[in-house]
């Protein structure tokens, strides 16, 4: 007799196909909370840059759920005993790692939220769906926050060399064209191990490691870090902070009623906890929200909010310099006083300059080590294990300062 | 000395690195009118099926642009003389060419305007445009309306082997990873050739040609026609009607300004010609006015539009059959019926199913034919030239039918 | 504890990595026999054309063996049960599906042998190597004889969807660099499954049966059957040819051992029967043996000799002209007298001019259908299953004649 | 009038089509002198590890004459003046840079040669050319000796970031299926300029010229010092010797005429100068004359010999162990030991061990520095420009140590 064949196959460009590993999985797909991390963007703003970057929070979860099965293959091949629901929990648990983000991903995190990053809300939203699955959920949530006792698989989650990295340098080197950040996804995967239920990195998989450690590199500052971009996000930004004063006067503010609340003010811990509806206004807003309230205020009557809308709908950015120190009073002072001439009111100053810095801080010193499973049996940290020169140089934190402010701001005031 | 290089490089993930040719292109990639494509989705709604493909006209356009500028050089290269002006006019041509299309591209074609088709609208931004510049499109315009005398220009611009079909079938192939329709562009380019001021393939790119034909075939098949994209527009579409209809009956149905023109009722070409507002309006709507409107109407107090709005946002897509013949009555009643049963007032039952057709007729019947330029120096069309049994078989059109209806209504009623 | 990973790993261009799935599998690829094959090139004569086309049957044979491994997965995760020796034993078959393959693969297939193709070699080969190894091949002998009931593991070694086919399309796509040939074996691969122990496709997998198809024609006739390379293999059998008659006539031309046997005289199925040592011979002689016979001959004194060697060494091919009918008598009579005037012996004309036809009918023609897996349960022949109007198209068959002449004769006589 | 395209188009998997420049380089290539790169393979013995390496020299000068064009291309755009004639010679020279290559490339360099490295004899090769072509090489030997004035196209020709590099580890890359060595070449190239007639990187490349080199240092770990490959060259440079010292003591050992020669002794620079006939043999010899040796002495009569050559062609390779400090005398001791017990004659002790040591020095240690071209116009040295933390690591010597043995020579003694 012929089996019909339930399991659903996704085309994926990265991947070629993928296949769902379950019905559970099928369903947590299916699900608006999932599906709503179609409307986001894996990369934020990072399409003014390299326009071909409007792939998904959505594509990027179902390509680590790929990943997870692939490497779980591996390493049972390898001899190491997998159980059914394990793999499951941990499919399960990658593709919903991410489900907690907002809006333009990282880009708005600390403007609409208060202390509340979006591990902290995949977690209540995991929480959530538990119930809604009645419980098929709980390993993988174990997995997820670290108390199973395998611990290799949270390493799979989460940590230097998780199906998480993997996939978005990988897909982001797609998406945006940029080659270099390009790794051998396969070969990585081929060279994991278990160690006394750690994950551990065979000792020859050194270089590809290493390959993959500066991949990330030139990531982070050819994408991730992108100046234009960051340009970008401080419009974004000013634009919510001047919504949110504006509104805060009395003013009308028009925006989807979800995103509002956000907009009244930002939300911490505490509303998420004690208020139900907050977790399900922010299980409704997406990337469209912001765009359609920008595209409105284009046609606010408060100049400055229509200035940072129509700067930002038709890319016509603030001008950033990048620098190893932070710019000094006189460098700032100029840009005030270029702007003072130009006739903003000195109280909307704020919101045509900006003061930052960026670091790859952010990925350089994490708690998690990538451990190497020498020949010999022993295991060491990649730093010592390593005779090639750059695994220490790679992990130096760079820092960069940036000013960045309206030029073209006398077209319009 | 050194001479600063002000042409700007573009990452674009399917040629590599695009260099825009002169300052007049970069200005009108920089205009509002140009920036809009980022915001018009190229596949309208194909990534309910393939999630990669969330790529925009912006980056099809600009796409199409670097084709023109490869195949030119071929051209030159091979002994045709190609001034620096129709180099440039050509390649704005083509950038523009797609400047016309609406949200979501084909698929609200029908729904928003009455008998003007997105050329049309083409041709008056472009005029438009051409005022902002001073004249400078000119020539882009004539070879867009195929008005000057050498017409091989208009052929690159509007043809079976046109650098917009080029550019489309190997960037949508790309991003929906349906390898099969990926082509070898480069091989193409480097088989054309001018002859008498015409387009036409050498001899001995036959084959590629070919393989060209049936990639296309393969791309409507498994993508532009693809059944679940339909069932989606098919929901959208008749949520825009809904709206419309309650408006007319003096409901309140929010939307954004300039999207709400289009809503109260379908603009003809007379609108577009006499009132400057409606080309205004048109060109400040994209994909986000029509997404905000579905999230705002999940809330709508009508139930039909609510539950149209909600079966897009979540993709609970409609079931959908497709068949050679049309659907019988009786298998149209049968869903009638079930409809009937859920509860659906039998003056909305048009909401709730949709009888069509799809055909690969549009790429079919084309005038434009592909010539061949045999080694004698004879020119002949592809079907006659080619001893290659399948062109001709490829030529033959497919129609089909299909039905498709909400399943899942009784959930909701 | 740590278990050591014994699978041996692969790189391979065309998959990444390719795992060695046994140690058996393992000892056979180390065993001269199998080694053997690294030496001869997939392709003949085809990087005459193609630089890139220097890859080996070794090569082939183990992208075969690894696509087997991929379709046995699929397989069994749509319910079959593969057991674990039918995994092995299929694999082995495919891996070694190739290695009666003599010098230069088919291009000397007729010219070495007389009646004695090289699958019957194989399969002597193949029963040497069960001595050698202990009968452990006996399942995979019976595969690849299809005296397995299971009839779709013979279906999956060799028909017309076999994973032969599926690697060689694929790699040899890769390394002429011919794009239009490349194949979504993945793909492809994922729409198989099996009814009644007999291989199918599932209803969805036309189209890309098709392309799969259009691809393989384009690779026939750009590349297999390419008109450069057939003068080049043309020339080389004629030297050949000519070393035989002038060792027949007594005359002294060097060869290395084992490959003398074989010049001496066509090895028919009788020698490879009763003489032990052909078939050793034969297991010795590779491209090396004929390339280094072309090296050496280049000095022989007589002329003709000579002369083809030396065209063939530096690639001073003769000119060949394709056409539809047989080259008319005044057309080959052009030919000789172009060759007598330039001092040819008219007993040595056969040397300096071929007539002959090359034709797709080899692909086409085969006992083996394509089997479509209809969505009811019922199962049809792909062109009858097809509503495309290529499938019939693609059977046809196409013959075309040549003629190839020195043109430069004189140049050398 | 239709003018005839005579310029030839080849396919290489690389990059696709490449166009050959003019009738002069055609002729070239045509020219037996090129034809013979044909026959020499990239890396040597690399195919024992990664089987897809069987790539040749004439594709490598192909792709990097290809990869001139380019640049110059890429050059011009920039405002740089290139003559038609600069542009010719650039690209004759690039691709004629690797001419005086023998027999497997570097590996067999110093065991038929003394004091005689591939680019004297490229050199000479180009001298003899450009007799045979009237002194149209002319300016291609200047720029290829570096007394042109232009700098820049020396550096083009031989530098760190040369076009033979960029074009090497590039398809070195893709033939090995070492991802990680896959480098956008299109991107180095474009951030290429030329600053007082000299080569520089524009700033904003530094990223990229890093991950070039690091991907450099990986192909050179992990493909052109691999363990394996280095003991398939010791095998193979022991036969060589041993039959050397064979026909020193008056045996008959077979090889080809023309590479006898280089049996007979090694030879020098005056052998090239004084002897007319010792270039012309070289020009004739390649990797077949040794695999013909090979395969013919494995028949010999002397164990030593056909013990080795047996080795070799049936890949049965020493055993090797790499090591940061030379091996001690006590494992030098132990291997004799082992080979002794196996009935190994002393005096023939020396063929079935070796004691060397690899190095990436070659690499590091060139005096042409990479310039960076800074956006205030000064130009500086990479490792000063950058603020890159693994720039300086890169350029770090590495020297490992190896001792390799043969373990199984007790099989066949």
């Amino acid at each position: 007799m012929y089996i019909q064949n339930k399991r659903k196959i996704l085309n994926d460009p990265v991947y070629g196909f993928v296949t769902l590993p379950s019905e559970l999985v099928y369903d947590l797909i299916e699900h608006p909370y999932f599906q709503r991390l179609r409307r986001v963007k894996q990369l934020g703003l990072t399409d003014f840059v390299y326009p071909g970057a409007l792939h998904s929070r959505f594509q990027h979860a179902i390509g680590a759920m790929h990943l997870m099965g692939q490497v779980l293959n591996s390493l049972e091949a390898k001899g190491n005993l997998i159980m059914e629901v394990e793999r499951e929990a941990a499919q399960i648990a990658i593709l919903l790692h991410d489900i907690g983000h907002g809006p333009f991903s990282h880009v708005l995190e600390y403007t609409l939220l208060e202390g509340v990053n979006h591990e902290k809300i995949t977690e209540m939203i995991m929480e959530k769906l538990n119930l809604a699955f009645d419980g098929k959920l709980n390993l993988a949530i174990e997995m997820f926050k670290n108390t199973y006792h395998r611990k290799f698989f949270n390493q799979l989650i989460s940590s230097q060399l998780d199906m998480d990295r993997l996939d978005y340098i990988n897909r982001d080197s797609f998406f945006t064209g940029v080659a270099e950040g390009s790794i051998g996804v396969d070969r990585i995967i081929k060279m994991l191990d278990i160690h006394e239920e750690n994950l551990v990195v065979e000792e020859k998989g050194l270089l590809s490691v290493e390959t993959f450690l500066n991949a990330r590199r030139t990531m982070y500052w050819q994408v991730y870090l992108h100046k234009t971009a960051i340009s970008g996000e401080v419009i974004l930004i000013k634009a919510l902070e001047r919504a949110r004063e504006l509104k805060s006067t009395g003013q009308q503010v028009d925006s989807p009623k979800d995103l509002e609340k956000f907009l009244d003010r930002k939300i911490g811990l505490t509303a998420f906890m004690e208020e139900k509806e907050t977790l399900e206004s922010f299980l409704k807003i997406d990337d469209i929200d912001i765009l359609s309230c920008i595209k409105t205020w284009v046609n606010h009557k408060d100049k400055v909010l229509s200035f940072l809308a129509q700067s930002f709908l038709n890319r016509k950015l603030y001008k950033i310099k990048l620098s190893d120190e932070s710019p000094s009073e006189k460098e700032i002072n100029k840009v005030k006083e270029h702007l003072l001439e130009n006739g903003i009111n000195p109280k909307d100053l704020k919101y045509f300059f900006h003061v930052g810095s960026i670091s790859n801080a952010g990925y350089v010193l994490e708690n998690s080590r990538i451990n190497i499973l020498k020949k010999s049996g022993e295991v060491q940290d990649i730093v010592e294990a390593s005779d090639l020169p750059t695994i220490k140089a790679l992990g130096k934190i760079v820092k960069k300062h940036y000013l960045c402010w309206s030029k073209d701001v006398y077209l319009h005031f």
